[in-house]
């Protein structure tokens, strides 16, 4: 029998709240497709700062490391504003990412059916669905080029090699090929260089994956595009900070961004896995914070981490079924039963 | 009587037919409004290229120099796609705005009230109306710092010093005085530290505007905000790259595309003034182009740059008028009259 050992990272805020629901189900989900998990628990963001000075132990790293995946709630809130920018707690995500090799971003925006209204974008744009897959590179780019001040000046650099071009467009190709064929690479290949070698780069990929239709588009064209006409994307690629920017931009109008996940991934088997939305400090531990986008970055780390993809439907099915009758305060709709978190994790565990 | 030197940079596409149209319409309210306009024409981007090899001859930077005010169609089409990047149109565009010092680029996001089914987003989040202006920095950044390849990498550099971005913050708090008192700086401050430079900058700034409430927002928050509630926004200034993207996702929220204007400012009286679409070369020639975006942008010339305010005011007014019974075919609504690009501009005039 397959045995797991996951770390949980359950961070600050509503993270502790909606790990606990998320660690619920994967339970269930063991007990029902037979396999066995183990967990760790360390620190990452503001309760790491509190507890041992920086956002990142090196302990959490070993461990995150010694594991076969990790589950990341949410870090950050206003208690560590003040922090030095490189002793917040958004440096500790930066940092893990980078320690862990998590070069490649999914960020799928999804419409769960019976939330469709949801959208800000008319219905008539949406159609029943929407589901874009954004492929974000994650550990390159202007996030972790050279920075710093001269005189009266501070600068970043966006910087790219071809093979971290090349790592992360094969991931989207082989996502396109698992999905409609179709891939829309992201630059500014008329102003940047990185851009222009991006683009040439996954030109170059693109020979190994003919079946692949391949477009590229400028990313304020993208930005518009996504407002216009959502549907014509499948999967996106893009640079990390144009990925940041657009991916939030899609999930918002996919509405209801309680509910997407994302998942992390390095070479290998391990990821990290987690909600797209943050640590929501104001609800935090009133108990009222909506556990499913965690719960269904625990179906995405079953599908690809631990290769456990029945498992993965299931959990997403139980999701799909659960909300047709129950919500949480943020996705409530007249006539349908309010819940709490834990009884959100408890519905899903039951329809599993 | 006041007379003004105008140079015409028509560019490519649709750009000889619209720019002719705002012409019309700017002699009209010369004669009007009591004064007078000399024109001369000066080549840029890929007409340029086809004339002089080159996107951005120097007679053209010499004769925009030598005038009050610019007013450019637009630049590029598939027929330049195979130039080397740096002597494609676009080149010739972000060469002009460095040549002219062109710091400050304005775009309004508006709804005009009889177009408001054009957005894409739903009524009751648009309401009657939405007026967003988007300062942003034109000179700076990545797009004018330095770039290059080292092996197998390539790099482009975020730069911004204090004095850029002051000049940028006093434009945008001068607007923000203008209107609603009410200014959101956008910028990465949690990863980039050019955003932080900027962030303290904006805030040091604030100090001679206490009257404006300032607000900061993470770029990637900002382009969700933009898509969910687009009605809390009134001034935004940001960053080159920021700014492209964000511009256009604001634009197309305002729906219409093909009647939005900008400014590009300099720090005297001599502007840039275009309209944010592009070259359009699919319907190039055919007399279809909806001439408005660019009319509105010599009102906006008008105002910016030859203080005739009122002149600025009839031509918006004009324009109202006659969308509410004459569309060209991107705006046609049935019941209303369909109209060519050249009877769009008379009707303006007739109008004023
Ligand atoms: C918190 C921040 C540093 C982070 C990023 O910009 O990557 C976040 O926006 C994200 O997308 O995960
Ligand atoms: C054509 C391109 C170089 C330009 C830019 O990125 O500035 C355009 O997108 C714009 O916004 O005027």
């Amino acid at each position: 029998m397959a045995n797991y050992k996951i770390t949980l990272l359950k961070g600050d805020g509503i993270g502790p709240e909606i790990v606990n629901q998320a660690v619920k189900v994967l339970d269930k989900a063991a007990e029902k497709f037979d396999f066995t998990v183990e967990y760790d628990e360390a620190l990452l963001g503001g309760c790491a700062i509190d507890a041992t000075g920086v956002p990142l132990p090196e302990e959490t790293v070993a461990k995150c490391k010694a594991s076969d995946s990790v589950i990341l709630g949410a870090v950050g809130g206003p208690k560590w504003d003040n922090q030095p920018g490189n002793n917040r707690p958004e440096a500790g995500l930066l940092g893990i990412r980078g320690a862990l090799g998590l070069f490649a971003n999914l960020r799928p925006s999804v419409i769960f059916g019976p939330l469709k209204s949801a959208s800000p974008i008319k219905d008539e744009i949406i159609g029943d669905n929407m589901d874009i897959m954004i492929v974000r590179e994650l550990t390159g780019g202007i996030y972790f080029g050279e920075r710093g001040r001269d005189d009266d000046s501070a600068w970043d650099t966006e910087k790219y090699s071809v093979a971290e071009v090349e790592r992360i467009a094969r991931v989207a190709f082989d996502m396109a090929m698992k999905r409609n064929k179709k891939l829309t690479s992201v630059d500014k290949a008329n102003v940047l260089e990185s851009s222009r070698l991006w683009r040439q780069t996954v030109i170059n990929v693109s020979k190994d994956y003919p079946e692949v239709e391949l477009n590229h588009m400028y990313v304020d064209n993208c930005a518009m595009q996504l407002v216009r006409n959502p549907k014509q994307f499948d999967v996106i690629v893009t640079s990390n900070i144009f990925g940041d920017i657009l991916s939030d931009e899609a999930s918002m109008i996919a509405g209801s961004i309680g509910m997407l996940a994302s998942a992390s991934l390095s070479g290998g088997k391990l990821g990290l896995y987690e909600p797209i939305h943050g640590s929501a400090p104001d609800i935090a531990g009133k108990g009222i914070a909506n556990p499913l986008a965690t719960i269904l970055s625990v179906a995405m780390m079953l599908r690809y981490s631990l290769a456990q993809p029945e498992a993965a439907e299931a959990i997403e099915a139980a999701v799909a079924k659960v909300l047709e009758t129950d919500r949480t305060p943020d996705i409530y709709e007249e006539g349908l039963n309010k819940v709490s978190c834990e009884e959100m994790g408890d519905l899903v565990c039951a329809q599993l």
